[in-house]
């Protein structure tokens, strides 16, 4: 029981969300939605006129599950960005873990169903794919000069995600984690390539292109 | 026109991987597949006794035409084994190309759908996964000393195929090349990274622990 009662509204997205992750989107019937989720056809043409608009919220609502359970949460147990980045992919693991190994992140679950005949979600997904990597790309940028100015941010930002991603797929088919924690394990080693790096250019000429390092604009950098 | 005439067998199996891939395999239904592939029943049934049969044929026969248009192709054109891990990258980059942004690998495409309700073929693209990851980490080994003996190359190697299929997600949701070029271009980025370190370990005292470099078994290495 959670501290309110929820709306009819919120168990179509719910159960719909379920059955989609286990059924997929076309084998889902709008009746058994309505059944599982202990609702009439009345309320849910009312808030839904076509499946579809059920489908975009589910989409929504599983982007907002991870707003809050993942990057919310990573911010708040870490001041530090790189830090961050990093419990964000742990909490990731984290989902992973409990779903017993069957869980899909909102775009690799139904982007591969979906993304050709349904344009709008698909657009929609992509928006979601982009704002995950602009929030791992802002926290690259936090962190200042821990990491030389010449590093591409938006793009590690991708292999961030992309690997995350991809990441998720092995863990389904392995049916283990090892995937995951090899690829969060050279992520790290990536991301202390990119830092010794920095930490090279300010030791001395090691690299060849002279970089400057920015001075350092907050005092708390942690090493993990 | 191919040098020479397909069967039905390979017909039936080229039209699923087809319809699979645009509708799903849960919403394909047998006699469409029958149908477009200018087949009968009883051979379709001769062939597949069930539908989960062809299911697991079409994940061989794309495992396959991986095998020859990647893997093979990579091989052929490559001396070198970094040199080849970075062709079968841009290989698969061109398939993405090919397919208009909405190819999907046999693994993303099907994995969401059918990994939960068909073990058995989840199992049998756990085993391609694997098979891919592992000839990448033996292009990671040949590459001998050109990367460090501390660099953990099964790691790297599920690096390499989770952000590429993670990629491909991104290509799919932004019908744009963009994700999986600036996955690549990190991916260069990191083993340059993992290169380097050899040297600097060659030329001296750079980090502490004492790497000793092993000769190298080959002559022509080169750098990409």
């Amino acid at each position: 029981m959670g501290p309110r009662k929820t709306t009819t509204r919120e168990r179509l997205i719910t159960t719909a969300a379920e059955l989609f992750r286990r059924q997929g989107y076309a084998q889902t019937g709008v009746n058994q939605i309505i059944q599982e989720a202990n609702a009439t056809s009345g309320s849910f043409y009312h808030f839904f006129p076509a499946k579809e608009d059920l489908l975009m919220a589910v989409v929504d609502h599983i982007a907002e599950v991870f707003e809050v359970e993942i990057f919310a949460s990573a911010a708040e147990r870490s001041d530090e960005p790189i830090e961050e980045l990093f419990a964000i992919l742990d909490l990731y693991r984290q989902h992973l873990a409990d779903g017993g190994f069957s869980f899909t992140s909102p775009m690799a679950g139904l982007s591969a169903e979906v993304s050709e005949n349904h344009p709008q979600v698909r657009a929609r997904m992509a928006e979601i794919f982009a704002a995950w990597t602009s929030r791992i790309e802002r926290l690259l940028r936090d962190a200042g000069n821990r990491l030389a100015p010449t590093v591409d941010r938006a793009a590690v930002a991708a292999l961030v995600v992309c690997s995350m991603e991809g990441a998720v797929l092995g863990v389904r088919l392995n049916r283990s984690l090892r995937p995951f924690d090899a690829v969060v394990d050279q992520l790290r080693n990536y991301v202390g390539f990119l830092e010794s790096q920095t930490a090279a250019v300010a030791a001395g000429p090691v690299t060849r292109r002279a970089v400057r390092p920015i001075p350092s604009q907050r005092a708390d950098w942690r090493s993990w």
